[in-house]
């Protein structure tokens, strides 16, 4: 067989991503790559076995591997284009399930079985910077030179032996920026009346910077019962009460004790933190992170994955495995209302063709200007994607 | 919590429809929005409810209320945009479900619970006139300022004792121009041959005006055998007999008495009509009364809601009731062709893009004119809508 | 009833077709309509019935009558375009199920019901030259004018009595030329590694023209065991051998007779043959002839009519009926894996936008030229279209 003169083997050049916000529609943000992101659980990936996932439409093939490790490459073949994790995970690299090229753990392709063995053609595929924390596997789909100095979004609450966690993993059809907005303001108990009675939401305040905004909320009940999960996951300690007093309340700040029983929620772009103290306590009772990651190009559907840690009680800590299914019980309800409405709010996004939300609650004012500003454009289409081969992209810029 | 100065409470203002008529493309007609249209059936809104429909792509919630009595408001929460028709019918409003704004029966927003008593913001929604009859609730989506004077459709036969009434409520994937069309054209026996047999058609005549035509038709059977349904829709009273002796015929006409079996049908935009008189008698045996609207914006899906009023025999009136399951019968069955062919007919638009019909039947002709010239341009999308807020009505405008 | 006037029946004109070639991208390539095409199979047209069929979005009506036997035309109504093939077949014709339009094996409307006897409107529709072999019905889509001198495609093995055929007829959800790449690219036999084990191809070399490129290989096994069924399609001869010395070799050859198991593919465009001889055999052991032709308009849908013609062993030939289940099953083994892997060539198509494609092997970049070369641009819409009535094709045309 007769073959093509084929090039040293160097991987696909990544060009700068799109600069960073302005964006005038919040629902048109389209969430910047250059952050780490957990793209699936540990479980989801088996030994010798690949996964197909999707950020924001660019297709990324999770590999885990005897000999190389985990490790995330553009899910295509740089031959016929097919997925990869559709073929077979063999000596520390993926073959195609086509052909049998195969590409190793940096997206170069080191065998064509038809080929003699020579040099092989420059056309790699990209590789992802990945790492596995909390039992999730975090990718970086941005530009891998960052990777390094970009924070990695630590939780310690998940490897508190004080907390028990719950992973949330959840798949909702609107665009991610309904999600941070749906849990930033707490006014919207009025959605989960049935579940958790009514409750009087209080604004107390909110501190912001460039990528975050910070709120402070209290609340007390005005009728209906709390569930038992709900009382589970934000159960006071014993010795939990409010402080009044002017100095006793000066020293209980001095030493990061809250003074009474204190919500707070923060947006760092993109991640988003939920933290509930009782009165009298330094560490807060429930302690949540969540990430929403767009699935597809157009962003109108987000993956969530979240770590829910609650305090167990200080010398009953069992007690919490046991009303565990109330707080799955409970969680799973409030979510899927949120699920519910945050999708017809999508809907009515379709229909209107852009961003008609009357806002008038400050909180969601800064959360809105926190996405727009640090986001970046959608891309339209795969084409100007930096996953796309170079004589693709030499067209597109052409 | 700090507020936003709010403003007075002032609705929506609606801007004048597009001008009517010269529609190039019949399957292009909008359907115009200044008539009264029956939205749903009056049973479908239960008391303390709402119910959401839709008029060509615009949402309308329709709400009874102890308090209000049956309003029609605009099916969007002015906040996140939702639908209202998903909230809670409270104290002569409807509370969105999601943060619990209120509105009340003329779209104002009377009470947002997490905000100090204050002048609310302008923003309110749109409210359309609407009222109940013969079992129906009545719309008018257009201008609001013309309802009083647009007449209403009155169908005395529907509250005659002498008629029994079938309300029709039927949804057919097609332009609603073909369901005129089909009915108009009395030609497409031949469609239905299996239920009806062979039935000749005798295009009578016509008569039409700027807005109306008005066909007249005669049969006769000329093989298969009358099913029993048809039988009693159209039973002949016992003295009907064809008058056909000159005198006596004008005698007859004088008194509206028809000197033969006779049906009539009339496109009065937008609403159609078909009688059917035996010879002989002055009231007709069968008075159906129709109304299709699109659903969608594209208005490639329309609503039917029909009155078939068919008359009693004269002594022995409660024969229909017992043969009403035949009737009911032979029409789904009837209409179930007509579903089919007319979704077929959509479907060859859709494929051919624009309407290539080759009509030779003047009948025919003359309601593609009333349709084209009665009609008003399809909006492309809720961004032109009347019902958008004024800052999105601005900015489509600038 | 008034009449229009109405002119002298004459077929709509076809215009020339675009000029063949040149396609940039093989995705985008239309099947060239110049060819005769099986588009249904001879069972699938009953008697008296019609039955519809696409080529590339064109519907076309297979009709088969008693009085005029088997026909195609544009399977559309002239009058409201509704698909013929829903109505009735009677005297040699075929009626509209609508209004009751009548026409004949020549497109032209030849009744009316409604109208006198008249001469008809000329707005008759196609009619498609048409022929029957192998159990299959061939339509020549393009221009009627050329039927007679483009060549049919024989296949002289499926009616040859030393065969036994089998007749595929599958859809896959892929344009057409991802099927002709599949077959002709035999190294990808590791798709198949759980039907076939471990095959190791050998490309022996390419012969080439303008319409066609024909490609051989050998093979040799690795690994894993021959199924039954392939073994059943492949079996060689008892006094099969390879035919090693030089003069021998050239004796053999002079003969037509093959000196080693060879499998050769040839795509000749439109068509594509498979044959696998046998050492000292003459005729080949299986001759696969196949015929991928376009369903939808955007020609992402194909269907394969294909005759599968295997060799019955010399004495016993009755043993390839016995184990005909086997053959059946490997076949569609084969095929379902072959079909998941084009659609996901599909979907990596529609995802990118564009042929990303990275050919290496020689006899895959042939097949591409032959069909670059020699497909025709896809036909955007209905429209555009030669089975469009005159006066739209006029307007389009303005």
């Amino acid at each position: 067989m007769s073959h093509q003169i084929l090039h040293v083997n160097e991987p696909t050049p990544v060009p700068p991503f799109e600069e960073r916000g302005n964006i005038p529609d919040i629902r048109k943000a389209g969430l910047d790559p250059d952050f780490w992101y957990p793209l699936a659980r540990s479980k989801d990936v088996a030994m010798g076995k690949a996964r197909a996932v999707t950020f924001a439409g660019d297709p990324i093939a999770l590999v885990r591997s005897k000999e190389a490790g985990l490790f995330a490459v553009e899910d295509r073949c740089a031959h016929r284009q097919v997925p990869l994790s559709v073929g077979v995970v063999e000596d520390g690299g993926i073959k195609c399930g086509y052909h049998g090229w195969k590409f190793d753990c940096t997206g170069s392709c080191t065998s064509v079985p038809y080929l003699d063995k020579c040099t092989l053609h420059p056309n790699s595929i990209k590789a992802y910077p990945c790492k596995e924390r909390y039992g999730l596997i975090f990718v970086f789909p941005g530009d891998p030179a960052k990777a390094d100095s970009v924070p990695f979004p630590e939780t310690p609450a998940a490897e508190d032996s004080r907390y028990k966690v719950r992973t949330l993993d959840r798949r909702i059809n609107c665009h991610w920026s309904f999600m941070h907005e749906n849990l930033m303001d707490m006014n919207h108990q009025f959605l989960h009346r049935k579940l958790m009675g009514k409750i009087q939401t209080r604004f107390l305040g909110k501190r912001e910077g460039d990528n975050w905004v910070e709120v402070d909320y209290s609340f007390y009940r005005k009728g209906g019962k709390q569930s038992l999960g709900e009382k589970v996951m934000i159960q006071r300690s014993g010795g939990a009460k409010e402080i009044k007093e002017a100095d006793a309340k000066a020293e209980a700040e001095a030493q990061g004790i809250k003074t009474r029983d204190i919500m707070t929620i923060r947006t760092e772009y993109p991640y988003q933190r939920l933290r509930f103290w009782t009165a009298g306590s330094k560490d807060p009772a429930l302690d949540l992170w969540n990430l929403y990651f767009p699935v597809d190009r157009e962003q109108r559907i987000n993956q969530t994955y979240g770590l829910m840690c609650i305090q167990r009680p200080a010398k009953v800590g069992f007690l919490l495995d046991v009303f565990w299914p109330a707080v799955v019980w409970f969680t799973n309800g409030i979510f899927s209302e949120d699920k519910w409405i945050c999708e017809l709010e999508q809907a009515a996004f379709d229909a209107q063709g852009e961003d008609w939300n009357h806002e008038i609650f400050p909180a969601i004012q800064s959360v809105r200007r926190v996405i727009t500003s640090n986001s970046v454009p959608i891309r339209a289409s795969w084409k100007g994607s930096k996953s796309a081969p170079e004589h693709v992209r030499a067209r597109a810029e052409a």
